[in-house]
């Protein structure tokens, strides 16, 4: 319909277009931005953790819930996962430098509403209403 | 369990912590940062935005889930409603002072996210593993 950006793959790999419902950034942005995956972001910046340490940090996330997060944000080579040959297991996650990035990101948009809380809490509309 | 920060309610409005499941800095993140929410803020920095423009800007988006993530973000005072008086109804939205802001973040955040897509193209787990 619109024509007003290039919509081939190849153009769209080059740079992504999030507005566009084919791109694949769209699912990228999905991903990082799922209510764990930006925790988990944040919560690796400190450095290497185990799996148990991040399922602490990230307050009431299931341990499915976690290994799933970790795996998605693992394939989008976000995250790398190290497994020690030691009994018991020992598995062990780090931001790549891509992660790094994008943790920055992501902990730029979590400081800021953190730091605005009191301002953003919901109103009902009702009364926000003139 | 922790005791490393304050819990109370009055303390987490001060300043939000996200990695706390009962704070309600969680859901604003979870709203922000909902698939459309991030889109919406994006799209409305060019500016005021008709209902039906910014259906045609945020691809793919139905007009059930654009009422309803507009109607979060302007509970959350990220946005503002203008209805105005005429036939056929004319109903325009618009990024609030805290909007623009919180939009400018999220925009960075899809930024890169665009810039890098090529890196963040999800690899099979097998193949990645050593």
């Amino acid at each position: 319909m619109s024509a007003d950006r290039p919509r081939t793959l190849a153009a769209m790999m080059d740079r992504g277009d999030v507005f566009a419902t084919d791109c694949p950034s769209r699912a990228v942005l999905k991903r990082i931005t799922s209510s764990w995956g930006l925790l988990v972001l944040v919560a690796l910046q400190g450095g290497t953790r185990r799996f148990s340490e991040l399922r602490r940090r990230v307050n009431g996330v299931s341990e499915r819930m976690l290994a799933q997060t970790l795996q998605q944000l693992e394939a989008h080579q976000l995250v790398t996962r190290r497994s020690l040959p030691v009994v018991p297991p020992h598995v062990e996650y780090s931001l790549t430098p891509l992660g790094h990035e994008a943790a920055a990101k992501v902990e730029d948009l979590v400081e800021w509403i953190q730091a605005h809380l009191g301002d953003l809490m919901p109103v009902a509309l009702d009364e926000a209403a003139e």
